[in-house]
């Protein structure tokens, strides 16, 4: 489990300060900035636990606050150079929602429930905290606006569950489900897709 | 309980495609139609599990998402004709909240909460989906803004809880009290009633 | 616990009475300026209770609820009075905030949470109604906006662990605490401070 240990702490880094920049370009203070860090990172896990009846995983552990708060007075020191870096934040938002993704389905596993419980599980886990931070800051959350998000999610999960029928190492089914989530992203994003739409082009 | 898992079933697809219907809409892709047609269904349902602290009703039983699925696809698939049955499309949601109504009473009884508190309980599951759908596509929700919505879901609660001094069956009291939702809400708006305002008519 | 049952209800009063001018503000009609009132009221310390997996507090003790309905109430019928009283409404809500601090706290010390937690649901107890209401109204949480608000409860919390390292009864505790949870919000206002800014004044 130490494995999902470090995923876990990455993961929530890379959304702690994915969190900072979007707070710091709606213009807050300081405090909203951490707030928003804060709830990006740790919202979706949040929602997971309590739908699952879980102990909310960051009242139990100091480790993921300290975490959070460390990655913000960074991303506020260094938010010059991050700004020249918003391929990298991308990078890692992307990474960030592949981490939680499998670890939500891990959780949703060891409490034994259904597959399809788990996938939606490791997608809330991934997109809540981005839909709690664009609620908060009074936008149509992204998930609906572009971008493969949830999607890629989704086929992380599906791909975590066949590869389960293969007798592959449990290390190499988890990076090859993350691999998938980020893939699916990025293809997404380089090749501007999107789902198929309904609507007249005209609209 | 075989009659309130009907009611129950029913009650999700009618809320599944009024959902659906919104989304589309807002101009949301095929994922974003889901996730707003299952908001929409189990919302109300879900936050009342959680401040019971029962068990999430589908996270145990797939059924529900199954349901909201279908509805979706078949939704999708339909619109056209859809469109054509505002009219309709307002029944089923009017249908759906006299139904989320009872299984939230039925659930605060069995959970031996004061009637007062189950009152909330199926106002809120027949009402708190539609508002996380609203706050989702970034609108002031729909029982702030129009109609006698949770104040039909009021009425009929306490009919209910009136009606169970009489000695009716069990299937009578349920009847009586689902009318009584739905004949507030209709009566409200064929006639185009409001609660009475306390602001001057100037402004 | 008789003192923390009395700061509790007139926290709740302070905040209901809070809610109901915001609502009335927006035009909400009596059923919503209700529900306004009621979120306002208990959301901070619902969403704490969740967080916890304590019973959410006012579905085993009714006196919440008629005591929001009885200030909303109050507060409509007088609401022309109110209106002139904005200064004694900022009050309310000042002492409203700290009080649902030291409730939030001292609900944490009992579950044995550390202290930092203990803070953050303090913190929660007090901000989190507000913030509900503003999602509700599809507002920016005030907390982003304007005035150290969180910033006052996080000082209060901090004061209230510092203070027992003294040998304070813990009324005194208590009411230091509180009052610097109100000293720092007084301040702020009428100095109009605000959390040093990131931002270049041009823009």
């Amino acid at each position: 489990m130490s494995l999902l240990l470090w995923v876990d702490l990455l993961g929530t880094i890379a959304f702690a300060i994915s969190g900072v920049l979007t707070a710091m370009k709606k213009g807050l203070d300081p405090f909203g900035i951490f707030i928003i860090a804060f709830v990006t990172s740790v919202g979706g896990g949040t929602v997971r636990d309590l739908l699952m009846d879980a102990p909310v995983f960051w009242m139990y552990d100091l480790m993921y606050i300290y975490t959070i708060a460390g990655a913000a007075v960074f991303a506020i020191i260094f938010r010059s150079r991050l700004s020249y870096l918003r391929r990298s934040l991308f990078l890692f938002d992307t990474i960030g929602i592949a981490l939680y993704t499998m670890v939500g389905i891990q959780k949703g596993i060891g409490a034994e429930f259904h597959p399809v419980i788990c996938i939606i599980l490791g997608t809330l886990s991934a997109c809540f905290g981005g839909v709690i931070r664009d609620i908060l800051c009074n936008e149509i959350p992204i998930i609906f606006r572009k971008e493969i998000y949830a999607t890629a999610c989704i086929a992380g999960g599906v791909v975590y569950f066949a590869a389960s029928y293969g007798n592959f190492p449990s290390w190499l089914q988890f990076g090859l489900a993350a691999g998938v989530v980020i893939a699916v992203r990025l293809i997404a994003v380089v090749f501007k897709l999107r789902l198929p739409s309904f609507y007249p082009q005209s609209s």
